[in-house]
């Protein structure tokens, strides 16, 4: 188990389901040509309602499958799991391997503290990690001073996987979850789910456009490149010299595995709904009309 | 022309070439039920170097198109084209046929305004925008106290484009670019070109963790479905009430339709860098090493 950490290992990014997909988009964004294995925990998820001892296993399970694939770096792209497991699976990966463990809650904490002015800053996530407290233990190691405001919004995740972000449903439901953030007067919000991104825009036509909203995915995103720029584990790029780049110095997909523990076809329709598979054929025009 | 506003009408986006689809998949996440028309002006891009004037002329041909195709909203998702033809654009549908029109360059200034706490704000975009002025513009109509220091990264949209976003080079030349901008004290960095952020990763870790930044195309997605929405222009969903969600609320896939002015094959390389086509096979996995 982790004998040799290479450059070409895959990045191993973990979720209760599809949720972490946005997290595995941002990183792709970032580092595109690093191999990525993805495994979503269907068969147990979603984590939210579940007991964080249970949550815990179901970790564990993952991340030792894994590391046993040679992963580099661990991703808990789940912020229950974060909440659940990210020290025990530190202290068995980082610390006995070298294998850095990324959770969601720390980088997403640090941009929230970067960006308030009032100090008073929201946070939005399941119940589950709502009840965690979490993010409250997360704020106040890194600063005490912030008032943190949580509120759980268990109904999101539900919209979001099927495809509903806009209308007068989803609107309702974010007005009433919302409505205590509001009152208590944050001006950054975390989004504390890695579904809610996907929901950035109803959030912030209700909120407001004076809060500033902050992607637990894409901060997540920016420290795993930073860390494994800095502990030199990034994938080898094009070697060339800037001067002679040349159409040969493009990069070439690597390879990309995503995995469920439940059905396939479930995840994969739900995955198109995260990802999709945006531009398929493109059409020349000559702008006639 | 314009004649007649449908719902169900797509969004229409343009650009000089493939930095428009950051935006464009900004929109898509949050609004997954929308038409898209996208236009990327291979013939004549990248409009970094061109006159004002001329890059006024691509973009009313591309608009007038736009609008002849039917789309119920303009979106300029190129900062360069914003800069030169926001205004006239804005009276060419919007005055006079109630399209609305945005450009990319307003919703992160508002951004940037409303997160900055030290009132020095970074801009970063290609040599035509910052000579333009647009961003200082756009600042000073909106907060004449903020400070705005602007630095051109000519050589970025190259290296997005040939898919090298880590490794020595570019992390040398964000740290030759961004240096005035730390020596200045932002704290808020605006990514003011619609390629930059997939350089989020080595941008962040050059100018540092303090340093919030703002993406102009996930701005601009939010504005359009904010806006889009008091106007009741959304696409219509699905019209169950909430007890009643079931497979059938599920999305169905709305068309997008990406156009290119110049070699299809060519846009259809670049775009699969900025989109993808991520998530292929799912496999099942029972987690057995």
């Amino acid at each position: 188990m982790g004998e040799s950490l290479s450059t070409a290992a895959p990045i191993g990014i973990f979720d209760s389901g599809v949720g972490g997909l946005t997290v595995a988009r941002a990183i792709i964004d970032l580092l595109p040509h690093e191999q990525i294995l993805y495994v979503g925990d269907g068969a147990n998820g979603p984590y939210g309602p579940k007991p964080a001892d249970q949550v815990r296993e179901f970790s564990i399970d993952i991340g030792d499958y894994l590391v046993d694939q040679g992963c580099k770096a661990i991703v808990i792209a789940c912020n229950t799991a974060t909440a659940a497991s990210f020290q025990i699976l530190q202290e068995r990966y980082e610390e006995r391997y070298d294998i850095p463990v990324f959770g969601v809650i720390q980088p997403a904490v640090r941009r929230a503290i970067a960006t308030t002015r009032s100090g008073r800053v929201g946070v939005i996530a399941t119940e589950g990690t709502v009840q965690s407290g979490a993010y409250d233990d997360a704020f106040r190691l890194l600063n005490d001073d912030i008032e943190v405001v949580s509120a759980a919004c268990p109904r999101f995740v539900d919209f979001v996987e099927r495809g509903i972000t806009t209308g007068r449903q989803i609107l309702g439901l974010a007005e009433n979850y919302l409505a205590p953030l509001q009152q208590a007067g944050v001006d950054t919000l975390v989004l504390g789910c890695t579904h809610y991104p996907l929901l950035s825009g109803v959030i912030q036509m209700v909120i407001g456009p004076d809060v500033t909203l902050v992607s637990s995915s894409e901060e997540t995103a920016k420290d795993v490149m930073r860390v494994l720029s800095e502990k030199n584990l990034l994938a080898p790029e094009s070697k060339l010299p800037h001067e002679a780049l040349t159409e040969d110095a493009v990069m070439r997909e690597p390879v990309r595995r995503f995995e469920t523990t439940g059905d396939p076809e479930r995840f994969a329709e739900l995955a198109r709904r995260f990802l999709g598979s945006m531009v398929g054929n493109v059409t020349a025009t000559t702008l006639t009309n």
